[in-house]
């Protein structure tokens, strides 16, 4: 079952949660679902930085691995498949304060691979902040 | 100035009682550190998991993102640069209870790039869970 | 000095006629160059393909390291820097006589690195053929 | 069937002396093979290079290729698979006449996803000139 906004918020509301990791994902809000892609943003709290005080690259690196498994929830059957590969570029840092937004799209979603990909920017200004791709295998 | 054993033990105490992202570190003990090699362990718990049930991909990339960092921090001057790129490989899944031994080295620590590996594998017989790149850019 | 179109055309004439590697770019058409973009496009012929009869994934990720650097020389200085990281994720394959479109641009160009985005794909239907992202160092 | 050094070399000649891209590999000779493992080397010469005069980049992913999916073909059915993804770093620079030693081995070979790596060193001195990962689909 392929999945819209309504339900990409719940699994949201469940993850952040639940005792599981993503519950780092705690002050994501879910902007728009649907048709492969997915769409969030945050403000960048304390709880996002590493010790030179900006976005940590663990944390976008988590971005890009969760908002692209909800952009693949909302096609075919709705299944996340597990992580082959991730690749994130990290082109600007975000400080305290600054909202960010992540854009997730599946570019193919295979029978057995889906090929997905993000962007993080600056939702004013614009600014691109990370780029990543995903590989997942769908079981 | 760089860094043994000693430094990188503060180093992570001193971020996982911080406020900041790595205080998802907290049950990662430093095992080994210096010469550009950085060794931890940690049993993974609920606080690592995805929902699967197993250890979370963003966690992963996190652990290459950080312990490939402490690697960097005990050559030259021993400063940690900034991430340009991530790339991590998902070979095997990890149940709770496992214990993971997270191995990161220098593969060169130039004037300006870091360029860094790390692997995670089982304690216990030693499977692959995942391999990373980590490339830094030196200020 | 940036350029435009005609420049990148003279670099590909002068690199295909060299006895350097980038002679396998020889059937490579340069449809448009400017503004941190660079777009080229070729047929797949028999001298491109692998042991499967299928575009190479060597030549795909060639064409991901040259035609970014071509978008790279449309900015700033012109300069061409060296490659520190390329990822490449292939999505569908591409057979003789298919024409590919290969877009490239620059997301960021820095004093130190720049971040190069490359998309090939088929011109007829516009199927995804691979996604690469280069990340390059200016000296 | 898994494959030997024999087999890998009769490979290489195969490949080297078709009409598709693998041609470029023509000085390429198989120092070993087997066990998931393969080892080659060769001189860098002319047809190796890019503008700048030193080895091309897009060479280089081309034998984290290859080289890598020989290693793979050493394993279980000796199939080759399919690119899903490729991921290069690049060290250092290597000049016309230096001989370049390429490892690749198989990290994992399971039913549907082989992960496999590869390292390109200086056979005088061992500098690293490039380190890669390739993930490739077994049908």
């Amino acid at each position: 079952m392929s999945r819209g906004l309504a339900a990409i918020k719940k699994v949201v509301e469940y993850v952040t949660n639940s005792k599981g990791f993503e519950q780092c994902l705690k002050n994501v809000t879910v902007v728009s679902a649907g048709d492969g892609k997915c769409r969030v943003e945050f403000p960048v709290e304390d709880g996002h930085l590493n010790g030179g005080g900006t976005l940590h690259g663990g944390f976008t690196a988590t971005l890009v691995d969760c908002i692209s498994t909800y952009a693949l929830m909302t096609t075919g059957t709705g299944a996340p498949g597990v992580s082959v590969n991730i690749n994130v570029s990290y082109l600007n840092a975000a400080s305290p304060g600054e909202v960010i937004v992540v854009d997730a799209k599946t570019c193919k979603a295979g029978k057995r691979l889906a090929f997905l990909e993000v962007e993080l920017s600056k939702k004013d200004g614009g600014r691109l902040v990370a780029r990543g791709q995903h590989t997942k295998f769908i079981m």
